[in-house]
């Protein structure tokens, strides 16, 4: 009798304590938000009986130039605010409220993600491609974050390294598809916003893509680590860092490659190496692809950056046509660029095409809708994958 | 010249857009909050002109029983509110706001973890024992997120590995602590709250620890992954699961060790396996360690469930009494129980205590200040980790 009261007691404290201690610690168990339906509109809820106005803002609504779009929730009698999107296209969405002129997460989602100083709370809307960035059920690989010596940098740094389902027991040698993240983005970049390892999961399940190891690296040379992840501890996230597109990166990247052909079962040949990146990644694997010419056999430029800094004096960008010339007479089998109509990158993109096409540099051309957004480079990843290693 | 126009319209809408823009997208850049200062006050601010009452709740403050306490903050001039806390202890502390009754998280604090169903904003205070729990500029281990075939519960599930610096490189076989989460928790829990990849790091690289493997499965044998992890996707977790404490962990434990020796260079061994878990996790070191009765010379309860539910038909609770006696004959170096004196099972691990005094079975005992809390497991588990594999 004792013991069966000491373990009720022990659930009751612990699983069926009162309602608003409940809440105290779980947030309001009634409230489900959001609420993604088969129709796929997606009701969202916020419990406020005392506000005048709450708003929310998801990255699916029209923004004005940089400022997200935004529509009014309305509260009923007994004080929760809601509002029921429209039926959204299949993707990972983030979203925020707005209470009275402050923005807040939503304390029944515990899912968020941080995007450079912000975080957000996110859901996932399936039936289409969203299906790809799902938890399906099929193998899963393995994501490890791991510390490299990078002597051209002076110290050791964090990346995060996708192995696929059966590489720690297989024999096969693997290639390795390096991902690289925008400016304010770090080593987490890819695999939380990104999907990454939901979309090689599903990818390789479906025999869409070979089975490869996926290598995210910090491309912020003045970083060990991702905020929070080094000796600086937690501090607040900035944009932009000392040593930004400077060259270093891409001068030091022959550190990354070392390190992971002598540390993984990989192909450590031309043939076995992709680099892809989106934004200032972008411009860090057309740069590192022309910088070491005959090193990938697959290059992906998404929503690139592409001029550097005309301050920038590094050897990197010292004879980009030399270098780029080389690039295409060493041979290569895939120069991929993806680009959204709406992109503020886009004439520079252009531009770029106009000089591969001057030089006869073969590349493969994907024009999307919008603009710089992760909805795109999520995209442009799992169309990208399929084509590597073939 | 077009190069360098290019690059400053890229870094100007990227980096250097209206403060407006800026504060959509990152918060607002002049507010840091928290501020841990040098004598340990930490300063909270958060903008909110047109709120009528912020109050800051943390877990540093005393709580009236399930309800934690909260401060009034107070508003200046430019609608910025702030509350300055009192010198705190060494520690990893979380909080939140409340503005107008409405619970929100810091928009300039991106570091959040999950406690089962709630996010928090977290920081950390260093200069004593929250030392340990930091990032510092020492060798760091590999965490990796991997899944395992689990037949006795017909699924793969996902665990959370620490492998220390060194040990990809290594030839020496390490010994392995397997780290148990509490009820409502996963494999996230002892790696986000509990600190313990950095925990491990600096007592290691302080000669404190020995190198070790540490394995933090997830207890809940209905669930194959965290909330957000598995084939359910992005769900609203709930504290209590089906089949929790039923005893079916317990009996497929052997499925994690068989996959760990199989996987890893560790000593498998009873001189290299250790076992330890907190409230929950504490029920299930306890009674995985007399199930296999021969298996783990080191074991740690930190403040644990202890007695089964009357209802558990389970063969792990059938003969209690009998395979305790049986793993006190085989002999162990050390059986680890730490308890805070405001534990709600403080009584209920001091009957275990006369339990095993009464039949001549040694323990150390750790009675330590406070209650049910993520400071004290902190604490049991870096004074327990340094008398492994002695």
């Amino acid at each position: 009798m004792r013991n069966k009261l000491v373990f009720f007691i022990f659930l009751m404290l612990l699983g069926n304590m009162n309602l608003e201690a409940q809440q105290a610690l779980w947030g309001a168990p009634g409230i489900v938000s959001p609420e993604v339906k088969e129709d796929k509109t997606v009701t969202f809820r916020f419990q406020a009986p005392d506000a005048k106005e709450v708003k929310i803002s998801g990255d699916w609504m029209p923004a004005q130039g940089w400022i997200p779009g935004s529509e009014a929730m309305t509260k009923d009698d007994k004080g929760i605010w809601s509002y029921t999107s429209a039926a959204l296209a299949s993707d990972l969405y983030s979203y925020s409220f707005n209470v009275d002129g402050v923005k807040t997460t939503d304390p029944n989602n515990v899912y968020v993600i941080r995007d450079v100083a912000t975080v957000s709370n996110v859901f996932l809307v399936g039936g289409g491609k969203g299906d790809l960035y799902k938890v399906n059920a099929v193998p899963h690989g393995t994501v490890a974050r791991r510390w490299y010596d990078s002597p051209g940098n002076s110290m050791t740094r964090r990346l995060t390294i996708y192995t696929p389902s059966g590489y720690e027991k297989g024999k096969e040698k693997m290639p390795v598809l390096y991902l690289l993240h925008g400016m304010g983005g770090d080593e987490e970049a890819w695999i939380a916003l990104g999907r990454t390892s939901q979309i090689l999961d599903n990818l390789i399940a479906q025999g869409k893509a070979k089975p490869m190891i996926v290598v995210m690296t910090n491309g912020n040379v003045a970083q060990e680590a991702a905020p929070g992840e080094s000796n600086l501890n937690m501090y607040k996230p900035s944009f932009q860092l000392p040593n930004t597109m400077d060259g270093k990166f891409e001068e030091t990247f022959a550190d990354v490659i070392k390190f992971i052909e002598s540390n993984y079962r990989v192909k450590a040949e031309k043939s076995g190496r992709a680099i892809a990146g989106l934004s200032m990644g972008g411009f860090h694997s057309l740069h590192i692809s022309h910088f070491y010419p005959n090193t990938f056999d697959y290059v992906g430029l998404f929503s690139a950056a592409i001029v550097p800094n005309e301050k920038a004096t590094s050897k990197v960008y010292e004879n980009i046509d030399g270098t780029l010339k080389a690039q295409k007479d060493n041979g290569y089998k895939l120069y991929w660029i993806g680009i959204g109509k709406a992109d503020f990158l886009y004439k520079n993109v252009t531009d770029y095409r106009a000089k591969l096409d001057g030089m006869g540099m073969k590349y493969t051309y994907r024009e999307s809708e919008g603009g710089h957004t992760w909805t795109n480079w999520r995209v442009y990843l799992s169309e990208f994958v399929p084509l590597l290693f073939k």
